[in-house]
């Protein structure tokens, strides 16, 4: 038998009208704006409203690190959802939206997969309910403010070199990356070195998914640094005097999305900043609408455990003061072969020896997610190919740490193949057992922060910064930065800075390559390596091939 | 008593449900696809269903050349359909949307004023439907994807210097105008020349407003010129493959937008191409839809008459098949003595000799209009500060030219201030008189297009152009090109491409500096003069004032 791909099975969903969807956490269609009927933003209104309610739990939905066998992450946090649901509990999903750009590129991010989706997949994958577009034009609003600004005078005397704001396109297009603009005379400004890169990678993104509501939003939107001075002075958005009109810009995405499930579960879509410059978590106005209106919340956090969830546990729910019940990693076999040294072409054959050795991957995360104090179940993500042996050697890995780890067929199942870990899930949360705390207080000093995540999460022996690096972490403290949590910029690959170490390595060296302060979204970013903050088109983009076919549905985007 | 400003009015709207505005027009729930409460599309599937229907009658509304005065183009749109629906008859509005971009400059564009208002104005000047991030998305791939072919390989052999296709921003940035892209080393591309256009001045926007289904939306995008090779010869959209993926994330853009006015009639908004380069007119697509559901439906063109109208009926109305029954032309008795001489501070005073003396400007369209066959009628538009005597000279001068004037008080008592021009454009449309021509056939030669325009409309003695220009011409025309329309790119001001010329001159010249092939839209863009592509903010731009109050409500948009 053929399997079906994502894009027929979402094509066959039997979706409900957004209200019914509403409905079931109690929004009254009145409090839903309906972008379509099958999407629907949930009214700033009704979510004023609901500050009274109890708060339901949060479930963290991490993995191990990423290999190109795939995890299916985004595809248990919905299969998890919808198997709460299944065993009776109200319980609602919250993810990220997705990019534009990288959808000309390679094939599209779905929105999970097999018979655990949410849709609609395809406007999902396109303009949805417009946030985006919303953030792209919130930003370059600012960049264009900030030229206009110089044009006419210069009264806050702006080094025109020292502009650290550039510009966004929701797209691939790698001729962005490095322009010089204003050319062609006097009329058309100063010519300036300046750049583009990918909208989720905007720090208005970032800020976007972190704000309580519209007040903080443009309290923060204020806070961003856009350049210096001469004498490096830093100079604001709100100097700028464009926190207003982002705000205004950004009043309708900010109130998150409303979709479903293949199964008619209620899905928070909302926000999606880059996991590697930002913290990759979707936004707190969704977590926590949903937690005031469900007694459970899947949620998940962009890439492994070492960059996702920590982030998820130091940024997101420090600053918006919510903490995880229950933490699940997702693991596969065939990653676990992947890290155990087996290359991608030979994954089919049995290799219990291999599974056993990539299973230090897995246990590294259990043992770290432990530091969050928070306890963690393992899902073991089933593919057609997994033997019995193998499943069973994860399973008595992750026994021998105290932990356990369950099957998980909801990709062919849906619901019914993710009922254990949905029981299982309950009974931690219920338990009362998490005792959340995040890994370093705020008032530690900057550097030793970055130490601090760096041995404990990622089991380096040291971090190497030159002077510079550490000069400036001072003086950032100086200027009364010095609360704010780091957000890592490493490769999702491996714990080391290396993508090609896998495993569970430790000893290893942690270099700072460059530190950003990230004053409205409130983080310092720590880079290790290379960043890329707008992609290119591949040889072939999937765009060629793009198309509307005769029956009008689109191909070729997924 | 201090008059309403137009936000304040359109604040206190009674809107009712959309599904109820579409229910007017024969368009169930389950036809509209909602943007919220109070803005939906007409869907596509609906819309082919309603081939087979009679068309209503089309109403254009046009306006003698702009002055600082203002003349209420859209404000006398708005209340004649609604004057229309008030004398019981079954009329629609079709208008174009709002740029983005520029109300972060000036202050934004309100569609209609006073009581002759579409709401809700507010998001109709920011997001609305998001189309234009639509128009812009699909734009810029195809200018990343021609980059990309170029990076990879170049097997069309593009020369680099010659990509004509620019990018698209909705934003008033001068820095963008002219770039250079792709520094920074090999993996960034070949540096290049380029530059951002606004987005309503994309050649993607005037297709959209000119196709007439998906299918010829895409064969359109296909045929877009986006460079040349070295030896001249033009390569498409189709051939960089792109024509596919564009028409994918324009398909919801291409669905009409309904809206309603204040007093709750139905208004399509939909498509807004840049008057100057393009033919500036609301889409095909809503005008059809809207014929096929109404039985009269008001639109508007661009600027004055000599521009806006001329390009309606020789481009829009030759494309689409369709005709107006008759032309309202929007005169003020302010913009009456403007062109007869007087400056804006002196406008207060009743000055029946400058009155007189600038009828001449009104005179000059009334004829024009006559040449495409179809009767006009003059709607006064009445300003509190106009004295009887003085609209008596208007009403006297155009009853000399055997047509007839009629003042309309719709800005202050909506339907009810309109009515007399209603029931005098349904006797005109109902008499069978208009027998629609265009200025010019296919076969014409183009330079002896642009001719035609400039001495029966322009009134011009002859039109300057060098032999270069008349080559490229002659050379589009052996390429097949030779049967499309002209669209002039002019000053809105003067009958002449001089803007401070008033009046109703004539035997002046009209220089051609530069002619261009947009063979995706259909037309030939012939430019008299300098066109700003991309604008630039002001000294102090209205974004630094607009913001959120108290109330949660926007400040400063208008």
């Amino acid at each position: 038998m053929a399997f079906k791909t994502d894009i027929e099975i979402a094509r066959e969903a039997q979706k409900k009208p957004i209200q019914e969807i509403g409905q079931k956490l109690g929004i009254e269609p009145a409090d839903l704006v309906p972008y379509g009927h099958d999407k629907a933003k949930v009214s700033a209104d009704f979510i004023a409203r609901q500050a009274g309610n109890k708060d339901g739990k949060l479930i963290l939905v991490t993995a191990i690190n990423p290999t190109p066998a795939g995890e299916g992450k985004t595809t248990t946090t919905v299969g998890l959802g919808d198997g709460l649901n299944a065993i009776g509990k109200k319980a609602a999903i919250c993810i990220r939206e997705a990019s534009l750009g990288p959808c000309f590129g390679m094939k599209g991010g779905a929105a999970g997969g097999g018979y655990a989706q949410v849709v609609p997949m395809e406007e999902m994958n396109l303009h949805f309910t417009g946030d985006f577009h919303a953030i792209t034009s919130a930003h370059n609003l600012l960049s264009a403010m900030i030229d206009n600004h110089i044009y006419w005078g210069n009264d806050l005397q702006i080094d025109s070199r020292r502009v650290v704001w550039r510009r966004v396109m929701d797209m691939n297009d790698r001729a962005l990356r490095d322009i010089v603009t204003s050319l062609g005379g006097v009329a058309n400004g100063f010519p300036s070195q300046a750049g583009f890169d990918i909208t989720v990678a905007s720090e208005v993104m970032a800020i976007l998914c972190l704000a309580t509501d519209l007040e903080d939003l443009q309290e923060r939107l204020g806070n961003i640094i856009v350049a210096y001075t001469r004498d490096r002075k830093p100079v604001t958005c709100r100097d700028i005097k464009a926190d207003g009109a982002m705000t205004v810009l950004l009043k309708d995405a900010m109130q998150p999305n409303l979709v479903q499930t293949l199964e008619n579960n209620p899905a928070f879509v909302h926000g999606g900043p880059f996991a590697n410059i930002a913290h990759g978590c979707n936004s707190v106005v969704a977590t926590r609408t949903a937690l005031k209106l469900a007694d459970y919340v899947v949620t998940e956090a962009g890439f492994g455990a070492d960059l996702g969830a920590e982030k998820f546990m130091d940024i997101k729910c420090r600053k918006a003061g919510i903490a995880p019940s229950a933490v699940v990693i997702v693991a596969t076999i065939r990653a676990m072969k992947m890290n155990g040294g087996v290359l991608k072409q030979d994954l089919g054959a049995e290799n219990i020896d291999a599974v056993n050795k990539g299973c230090a991957n897995l246990g590294r995360h259990i043992e770290n997610i432990k530091k969050f104090g928070v306890p963690a179940v393992v899902a073991i993500n089933h593919f057609a190919g997994d033997t019995d042996a193998e499943v069973d050697a994860v399973r008595d890995y992750v026994k021998s740490l105290g932990s356990e780890a369950i099957l998980c067929k909801h990709w062919a199942d849906g619901s019914k193949g993710i009922e254990d870990l949905a029981r299982r899930v309950v009974e931690i949360a219920e338990s009362g057992e998490a005792d959340f705390k995040t890994l370093y207080p705020d008032d530690m000093p900057l550097f030793k922060k970055i130490e601090t995540i760096a041995q404990k999460i990622y089991r380096a022996d040291e971090v190497l910064a030159d002077k510079k690096i550490r000069d400036q972490l001072k003086q950032w403290e100086e200027a009364g930065y010095g609360h704010l949590p780091i957000c890592m910029a490493k490769t999702q690959y491996s714990f080391t800075t290396d993508p090609n170490r896998r495993g569970a390595p430790d000893g290893h060296s942690v270099p700072i390559r460059e530190v950003r302060l990230s004053a409205g979204a409130g983080f310092i970013v720590a880079i290790c390596g290379e960043i890329m903050t707008m992609p290119g088109l591949p040889r072939v983009p999937s765009s060629e091939s793009i198309r509307l076919n005769d029956q009008g549905l689109i191909e070729g985007l997924f």
